[in-house]
């Protein structure tokens, strides 16, 4: 039996030759976003994989059904797993937000679902690190959240010339369509056409632009320019002085797709330009009130970051760990009739906190040995009347010690 | 906007007094989990969440489908939510088994969905620590594995007072059954009518088996004279070598309702019987076989431990810590013309590892150094020059030193 095509599996390392995914790189890329979200004084929190589909339609309009992985539920309920986490988040936000102290800073590594047909090889799930600030209308809380960003890649051994965040404001946009008289009931037509700009032949955005009474001189122009706002200085001296500067550059191309973002919107690129965005986030100020009907209003601004490009990302900089078993002590059983003190021994090593492995039937004790060697032990022990032989596999030095000598020694 | 019925959400501390769930003490719950799996030297994997419905009915027949969250996807194919991770497991070692040492051992922690209509305030997703053995016939693994579900436990702080695991063994009733000449091919209804037995009323259960023709006397009496098989008799000899007797007894009336268990089964229950079983497993010899349709044959054994009954028990047994915000500095901006220095302090600080939080907006400094105190913050900061001035907010203790010296002090 097969997996569903567009799912992962993953496995431990040795990873076979196949199409499946590294469970240690997962865990690894987790620990570091969590850890970072952790200095930044993030809290986590988390939903359900599964939402009301309106959830969804309420945020996003009903186009977005043909890429949403939804369906009925035995209770004829219209449901759909989760494209992506911010509605979740505004929902549990407008329930509850009294209980929390503002500015809100909330973290979460969801797992998203998506279903487009057509789209042969395509993966339908990923996880995506998101973070959030809720109440606060600052440019100071952009300039958190962009450096939270910075430094979850910075965690993962990215540096200034591997990645940088592109800088934009629908402020700045909707100002520039404003001066060019555009038509207020197009403006979401003009948003599309500039977010594909940099995907689109130039031909066609040249057209598209005209319908709209556009130029795209203007908007080369107006790009290339990059006269910042003034939340966008305010952002960029923020970062300036924490030592930022070389991480983040302001670029107009830059727009981002939804429908929902208000102000400043940013993505993460690697320098080379050799991968799909890696995150991307902005201000989307109207949405807890729009999911609370109202009767929430908060400011609010976040970005999310999936596991597939910044696992390709990594991949290609080389900078993914090796992930090898890890086995403090290798207990060996040379007679069986040792084996009753051998597992005392493996459980009081254990409960010290030790990575303890030992052959659970007998076996010979080259093998043992080999094994131990194979699973780069640290040490081998055996249990030796009350005392423990303990050889360090580097050194090959060989000790006669206590249980609780060696303990205090191995923790060093 | 409301979340699914029997879905949860996870809320950061404090939480709100109403039907939520906290996130922290999922985490402290996975944590713990994670790392005892780790010493006992398994590794972790995942499957998705979505599978072809086959596999579990494969698995279980055709009458789980009543309990499951399945439904026909965009593509028409017969999908279902995971309701367990065993067959994705059996999926996952029959397509690469080849490349790994045996005995596998290996650990996932999924969420897990079902559908039952009819079920008010029940829920239908939970999280679960899936813990398996592959590749080993010996009781030696049942030990193992038995020792790692009583060590998860105690890595929470529970202790022998305060659950137990009581052993059985499919062979056991198997040689019962046959004994007392019952027809083989009912030895399924045999099997659910001695899971039913602690919740079945007497007379039901005496008419169940007595159309099995099995006295309910010589069940009562096999159960109270608990012989244990050569099997059993060594897992309990295997878990006093390691010390663990009191926290496992053989008991007879454990039989596991799945109908997949082949030998050795177990659950986990607390000493006064206040909850449900807070975990359970058992060999499963033929269905890495079964799930392969053949191609690979290969013993196993596992258990899973869901979050729900274990967190209703840590907070009946007071066991859950208390989960606060902890900042280690709280950066203090008495004068807005000092923000740019407090910038670089606060990102000097994170990157040497420390939680930092300060006011993104200006405020009043006795607000801050409130906030400081709200947040559990063991050092308030200052700017100052080139220095910082540090105060330690349990001895009230001020001192001016440079970052680099903070750094190192605060570390200790």
């Amino acid at each position: 039996m097969e997996r569903l095509p567009g799912f992962r599996d993953f496995y431990p390392e040795p990873l076979p030759h196949s199409d499946v995914w590294s469970a240690n790189a997962r865990q690894h890329i987790f620990e570091r976003w969590r850890e970072t979200a952790r200095r930044y004084g993030f809290s986590e929190y988390d939903g359900p994989p599964l939402e009301s589909l309106e959830l969804f339609t309420t945020k996003s309009g009903e186009e977005i059904v043909g890429q949403l992985y939804n369906f009925s539920d035995k209770g004829d309920r219209a449901v759909a797993l989760r494209p992506e986490m911010t509605p979740t988040l505004a929902r549990m936000i407008a329930a509850h937000e009294r209980n929390y102290k503002k500015p809100i800073k909330w973290f979460a590594i969801p797992q998203l679902f998506r279903y487009e047909r057509q789209q042969k090889g395509r993966l339908r799930e990923h996880f995506q690190f998101n973070a959030d600030i809720i109440g606060e209308t600052s440019p100071a809380a952009d300039a958190e959240l962009i450096a939270l960003l910075i430094d979850s890649l910075r965690s993962l051994g990215l540096t200034e010339s591997d990645f940088v965040i592109r800088l934009s404001s629908r402020n700045a946009w909707q100002q520039f369509y404003a001066d060019n008289r555009g038509d207020p009931a197009k403006a979401r037509d003009f948003y599309q056409t500039i977010d594909k700009l940099e995907r689109e032949k130039p031909e066609v955005t040249r057209d598209k632009l005209r319908t709209l009474g556009v130029s795209i001189d203007d908007v080369g122009a107006f790009i290339q320019q990059a006269k910042p706002t003034p939340e966008l200085q305010e952002i960029l001296d923020n970062l300036a002085a924490r030592g930022l500067t070389a991480f983040a550059k302001l670029d107009y191309q830059v727009i981002r797709g939804l429908a929902y973002y208000t102000g400043v919107v940013f993505e993460a690129f690697d320098r080379k330009g050799e991968f799909r965005a890696i995150a991307g986030g902005g201000r989307y100020d109207n949405l807890v009130k729009l999911i609370s009907e109202g009767r929430v209003d908060l400011p609010a601004l976040g970005f999310g970051m999936g596991d597939v490009v910044l696992l390709e990302l990594l991949k290609a900089r080389k900078l993914l760990p090796k992930f090898d078993v890890t086995v403090d002590v290798y207990v060996l059983i040379e007679e069986e009739s040792q084996r009753s003190s051998a597992l005392q021994l493996v459980q009081q090593l254990r409960d010290a906190g030790f990575v303890v492995e030992y052959n659970l039937t007998p076996g010979k004790s080259d093998k043992q040995f080999k094994r131990a060697l194979e699973l780069g032990a640290r040490f081998t022990a055996k249990a030796e009347g009350g005392n423990i032989r303990i050889k360090n596999l580097s050194t090959r030095e060989e000790r006669v010690l206590t249980s609780a000598e060696f303990i205090s020694l191995a923790r060093v």
